[in-house]
């Protein structure tokens, strides 16, 4: 089964577009938990356990495991959504690219050595160094294209001249990945939710078969209502909106899965609400 | 002391604008190696121990020990040369980088985890994002800017237009990095040895204070002459010019250190001529 087929699957089993991002950091989960053997790995479970059936799809940021030397806690967390959850895709945030043989090596990292359905590149360096993510057919490859931050104007937004229009560059990343990197039908686009606008002349550029991957919404103070309205496609889906913090930090007590479950469970409605 | 001011010491004490790229793979090493408990780690203490004399850096890249799960024996090469050398800069090839708190969970898994004196960031989400790294007074923050790979051209040859003038995207990158984020002065580009074009006028742009990291020479086969005399400042400094495979596989047996040794030598010596 690819990405997109397991992932339209959830969509439609749980009645949601909502991704928690288990962006876990030692340093933040409860007090309760920092003298487990594996806090992290201890967090992450009661979180998945608590809104698996609430969620598309579950997306863990590397660099928080990667910083704290958690990595072993990144696996047995992905393991742990693959055997009790199988039908919910595990999108691994990495933002990896890098040229030839050793973008090879960061193709091996994240589908072979994390095992996860998705993950998210880097477009910068160009098709060929993205052509060995792209082999991996059944996986969903995830381009930055409008990212959710206030910096990513200082180049995604250029002026680009590209054919006979001049374009901001997100849009010639966009065009470029569907129209001529997607052979396999595995490209997705991470487009900020705090950027309605963008995400508008997104979907028209690029139809309504590409999926969106989209942050912002939450901490980064998205507008729900004009991301969801805006980026959704005919079906209400083709979108994948990821919320990390406001979830599974929304109580530093005991009761952190529960109160990540209300929270989940009131986005999922806010976000239904509009597709 | 800053890592420009450690690479100029060492680009004098040894003569040398080489860097080695310490890209180890575990199924290239010689076979002999592969019953060692770590071989991966004795494979780079040798050639660290044959090439010292001959570099200006060494600069592992991390995707391949995250591929190959040889992450512990990276951080043993690190800091081997920290103890046995200490007047090598090490440079960690990592093109990380991402949005608010996670950049900053990267810059800590370069700079605290691996504990590198520089590291290559990827600089497409824009200036918010590199803030984290560019935080690190005393690292080198080595973005990328014109890459060596054919696919280079897919967006960083796009025109763009910048303040009155139409011009690439890798120029707007460089004058951007240079001008508006170098306020600790620890900003480097990342520049192929394979486009010596590119190399003179991104030199033209940017002046002799910046440093170029220049892979692309060996195995991609970069022209040295051009690539040194089109990318050097007024004092034959100013480059990073690394090899990985052309110099680390140059024997596949029982003397590979010794040939690498040879070709470090070799190249040293070629660069030398052109500076």
């Amino acid at each position: 089964m690819t990405f997109q087929e397991k992932l339209n699957q959830s969509i439609e089993k749980n009645n949601s577009v909502l991704c928690v991002g288990l962006d876990t950091d030692i340093q933040k989960i409860p007090e309760f938990l920092a003298g487990k053997s594996e806090p992290v790995f201890e967090f992450n479970k009661a979180i998945i356990d608590a809104t698996a059936d609430l969620v598309c799809a579950f997306k863990p940021q590397v660099a928080f495991y990667s910083a704290d030397r958690t990595e072993e806690q990144l696996i047995k967390t992905i393991n742990y959504i693959k055997e009790n959850y199988p039908d919910i895709p595990v999108i691994l945030d990495a933002k990896r690219n890098d040229i030839g043989n050793t973008a090879q090596k960061y193709a091996i990292e994240v589908f072979e050595k994390y095992g996860v359905d998705a993950a998210t590149i880097n477009p910068y360096l160009g098709k060929d160094s993205c052509e060995p993510f792209l082999g991996y057919k059944d996986k969903g490859i995830i381009f930055l294209c409008r990212t959710s931050n206030s910096g990513a104007k200082d180049f995604q937004d250029l002026v680009v001249k590209y054919e006979d229009k001049e374009i901001p560059l997100y849009q010639v990343i966009a065009l470029k990945i569907t129209r001529e990197w997607n052979h396999n039908n595995n490209c997705l686009l991470v487009v900020g939710a705090t950027y309605p606008e963008e995400l508008k002349i997104i979907r028209n550029l690029v139809g309504d078969d590409i999926v969106f991957l989209m942050p912002g919404i939450g901490a980064q103070g998205g507008d729900i209502e004009a991301a969801v309205k805006n980026a959704k496609n005919k079906d209400g889906k083709g979108i994948i909106i990821n919320s990390s913090r406001g979830i599974i930090y929304a109580s530093s007590g005991e009761d952190f899965a529960e109160a990540a479950r209300k929270e989940a469970e009131k986005l999922r409605g806010e976000i239904n609400k509009y597709r």
